[in-house]
């Protein structure tokens, strides 16, 4: 077990040692360790290491330079500079919180960035001011349209989050395939099979077999309703954006140039259509209706959304963080080719 | 088949008939006859059936006054009176497209109204009028919170539409259950067998029996992500805009008091980001570009979110609108009670 605070140390000094500097180095650090925290450990530490090389094929410009390209009333467009996408997001969203207390609602988007890790992290941000947040992001082509049997969309996710009084925030995150791409990786470094169901081979047959899935194409979820959301957000977070999209965004994962991922982060005030306070006691009340129903068999409790990610949240602070003993390898790793003194351990 | 004029008239003699003004029945005729030619008669004539038995159960007001509840810099909030929703939502998003125009982004509410039809006709006005429009609403509980064997969502559908130049818009419409209780209530009245998955029964089993279904539940799409969907849109639809929600929202099947839903409909205006032009333009490329990728075996063309509607209302217009004759006799039935003189034969 990792401690917060010694894995939010750590992914700073790899983060500093790739050439971001050091105050955003730590938000990008927060966003990496809530997602080990939350138990979303395909958004977490490992992105450190498609990320160092990055660094060294010179792909990832860091440190990390957002630029302002357009701006209206409600609205506005930020380069992410070819840089940490946890940043841009984080910095979009920042945006739109403070242009939606002036104008109610607002949406900022994002260009010419990277991987932003899990949705959620920002979106939960606009909750914790009191508003709903709403994000989406592409990603580089894992999936046909519905129809078709070649890769075409991302597995372009969206979040939107509702802050709660005393409960912890509705965080719905989720892709817009069956599974994100990121699940299918981790099979296949881990070696485990994948459930019929998540993906196609590269001839448009089911598979078990990661490595053939990543060959082949990502199932969109309910079919159509699935692709149809990947094409919206691909539109919206990659062409409006001015970035990428379609066939031209490319992976994190591979060295194939700039990624070209595009974002939109969106809020509302939800003061503006009803007392804030009293709001919230709703959604406390929403939530315990939901727990309060009949269960199907077998199952002793109904999850909000977000809900098992807080629980796992809230065990990694009290009982430590559970990093994979190959990732905690490929960190120290990684902090000894950049010449650190810092050794993670297990304890 | 029945030309798309003479079924406006019929359809706006009947919602005459029912109480509405003359204005207010041609806005929403046209809604219910978009829906047959679109091919989702879920959503179209067969509503003046049960719109016929609440106007005599003194459970819809008519003719429908919608009133500003609230209004801020972007956002407002409507009461649609407990009227028509069709009327409701059409102002809903005029609101919103109007303020769009001077803020950028705009979000209005509507709270106390009825079943709104097909939410592709509102997000398609955005659209018309260069703009992404978004559209939700909740409905009668209907689903099981994921977990649950107990209803307690609607099927709570969203929609997106996105204007493109030369091609037809994309229009995403899509609900939070694998199918619309509509399709169920169809089948019943077809007395025909439901697909496994689309429901489970009261008990939580597997049925094909539609019947037993509307007593059980529906399946939302992807398990927990269509669960966590129709959370979020109960919750902004119902909750936020002050109308009814979670179980509180009545069927407008049944004659159990006003249903009491919710909605909302945003407009972002493209412009604000990008050429409108140029934006329409690589919209009509990026749909190219999918109907031009390789199809899976036995299927002959990609269709965009939204396409096959279109097609069918190019048809409808074309041929007529092929109406179910059960449907046909209950419409002359009403003309009737009505005292019109109007009467509908299929040519």
């Amino acid at each position: 077990m990792v401690s917060e605070e010694k894995l939010k140390k750590v992914i700073s000094e790899i983060l500093k040692g790739y050439g971001e500097n050091e105050e955003s180095a730590l938000l990008a650090a927060d966003c990496l360790v809530k997602a080990e925290m939350r138990g979303i450990s395909t958004h977490g530490t490992y992105l450190l290491i498609p990320m160092f090389q990055r660094v060294k094929g010179g792909m990832l410009d860091l440190p990390t330079k957002i630029t302002l390209v357009k701006e209206n009333n409600a609205t506005s467009i930020i380069d992410g500079g070819n840089g940490l996408g946890q940043l841009a997001a984080r910095k979009a969203m920042c945006i739109s919180i403070e242009k939606a207390k002036k104008y109610d609602v607002a949406l900022t988007l994002v260009r010419n960035t990277n991987n932003i890790g899990f949705l959620g992290y920002y979106s939960n941000f606009a909750a914790q001011e009191g508003m709903i947040g709403f994000v989406g992001c592409n990603a580089a082509s894992s999936m046909a349209p519905w129809g078709s049997s070649e890769a075409f969309l991302g597995a372009n996710p969206i979040s939107i989050s509702i802050p709660a009084k005393n409960k912890k925030s509705i965080v719905m995150d989720m892709s817009s395939s069956v599974v994100a791409r990121g699940k299918i990786r981790k099979a296949s470094r881990n070696k485990e099979e994948i459930p019929l169901g998540w993906a196609i081979d590269k001839e448009g047959n089911p598979t078990t077999d990661p490595n053939e899935a990543l060959k082949g194409t990502l199932l969109p979820i309910a079919g159509p309703k699935g692709s149809a959301l990947a094409i919206i957000v691909d539109i919206i977070a990659g062409m409006l954006s001015g970035s990428r999209f379609g066939l031209e965004v490319k992976t994190f994962h591979e060295l194939e140039g700039a990624t070209g991922v595009g974002a939109f982060c969106m809020a509302i005030d939800i003061k503006k259509f009803y007392d804030l306070d009293c709001f919230c006691s709703m959604v406390d009340s929403y939530i315990c209706s939901i727990k309060n129903l009949k269960k199907v068999k077998n199952v002793t409790e109904v999850y909000l959304p977000g809900e098992l990610e807080f629980i796992s949240e809230q065990e990694s602070r009290e009982e430590g963080i559970k990093l994979d003993s190959k990732i905690i390898e490929s960190l120290n790793d990684i902090l000894e080719k950049l010449g650190s003194n810092l050794k993670l351990v297990h304890d």
